[in-house]
């Protein structure tokens, strides 16, 4: 079989990415702020079928926060609400860049450990501002998650990125699965064409568990190319809070998931579970 | 004819970058610092065929400097010694990230005014550390550099700072020509593959004037492919001290020079003169 065919025969990782940092609930009602209400949109997406969920704290406000206690009351309420779900929690670095509040949520222990944490692998431009992820955070906080046993979910938002992912496994600082989200249409990063995606693919390690993800209007096609190239998606309110290029559906986190799940069905690949993820994160199964 | 062999035929500007930010005299005794050691190094590499010089200015203990006068030292040094190559000054972000202290070389007047500034196109990693381009500094030095009429160098170091080229051009930033630096092996940016030097070079606006550049040992391999893709080089100190990959020999910019040139005989093209660029910077004439 053609390495292309097998690609498509593989499960479809998907990442639910429901909150973000960016959308309020001015721009939308339909976005989960609260632990509440961010564990009944994961349980409704999980009812569908979702494979993990990427969760963005916000405070009494809805002010993005990084504070540990606020995660554990969100990851507590996930785990109650969907247990089968793997946990992903962000240590973004877009409001405040300091190591230690970054790695405070990769603290919490027991069943309320995350499963997987976001690793932004480099410096970039979002439209409102630079995000600035050092050489030095990057390593640091790769550091801890090795030390936690947390299986970094790798944020590759432009080529060298891709790069930085060969780098640090030759450090050490990635001895386990290889986990990555590719990004594509931010104004300063990788944009959702055919070649860019490609390339993209092509040069992450044979072995890595990848999922496209498109901003804004470019959701759609980054993830119709990724699922025709034998790759996951991410989907969610935290990329775009549209259903339609012309902005004129607000979209839900369940009405996300039931669309990708027809583009799934209808390219002929099915949906991985959260316990062929585990496999992988565990060392037992390969993609 | 082909595209490809139009290309070809096309002049090669090399742009000199003798000094950067980075070389110390401790490291090697052939990176020039001073005004007098600069503009011999431009003298020398004028004599041999260049077409620009980009130029960073140091203080008087050699360490990176924005001061406007001491930029008005080189300047003037250079133009006594090589009157016919364009000047190209740094606008970079590394050490200090203020718009003003970025833009005061910008300011200079009369023959001391820079023909070209460059303009780093979204914030990156280097290996040792972050380099914080934001969105409005960007924004910022193009308003400034197109209000004095000097023409942006765009400095090109991953993907998605060739999409910034056709936002700020739609923007209206950029109505000049387009001239670009595109640079390869950077731990965290674009590598020197073919691919990814062709990919980036595809996606670039068709009437650019680009260079292609490597840092350290890769300096050779894309400047290699930049040739035989149809496009210049940037050579010099700034880019790596060493002449060989196994780092034993130490270049000089007069040296870079002269290899240059032999790799370009060999690939049966020719060097475009400071004049022919003159001449697409002011509108006359296209690449």
């Amino acid at each position: 079989m053609s390495a292309l065919l097998a690609q498509l025969n593989r499960p479809v990782p998907i990442v639910l990415a429901p909150t973000g940092m960016v959308p309020t609930k001015a721009m939308t009602p339909h976005v989960p702020v609260t632990p509440e209400e961010i564990a009944r949109d994961v349980a409704e997406a999980a009812a569908i079928g979702i494979t993990s969920v990427h969760i963005h704290a916000r405070d009494d406000e809805g002010v993005p926060t990084w504070t540990r206690d606020t995660y554990e009351r969100i990851v507590g309420a996930v785990r109650d609400a969907a247990p089968e779900v793997l946990v992903n929690v962000s240590t973004s670095g877009r409001t405040w860049t300091e190591l230690e509040r970054r790695a405070d949520c990769l603290a919490l222990d027991g069943d309320l450990k995350p499963d997987l944490a976001s690793l932004t692998l480099s410096s970039l431009n979002f439209i409102s501002g630079a995000s600035v992820n050092a050489p030095e955070t990057v390593r640091g906080l790769a550091q801890i998650m090795l030390d936690r046993g947390i299986t970094p979910e790798l944020e590759i938002f432009d080529m060298g990125m891709v790069n930085v992912v060969n780098v640090l496994r030759k450090q050490g600082l990635l001895p386990g699965a290889i986990v990555a989200n590719l990004f594509f249409g931010n104004v300063s990063g990788l944009q959702a064409t055919p070649s860019e995606i490609g390339l993209t693919v092509d040069r992450l390690p044979d072995d890595a568990v990848w999922s496209g993800a498109g901003l804004g209007a470019f959701a759609l096609p980054a993830q119709a190319i990724a699922l025709a190239a034998g790759g996951g998606v991410r989907v969610g309110l935290e990329d775009g809070i549209h259903l339609d290029r012309g902005r004129t559906t607000l979209a839900t986190n369940p009405g996300l998931v039931e669309r990708i799940h027809g583009l799934i069905d209808t390219l002929d690949r099915r949906v991985m579970t959260s316990g062929e993820l585990r496999g992988i994160l565990d060392g037992t199964a390969t993609w």
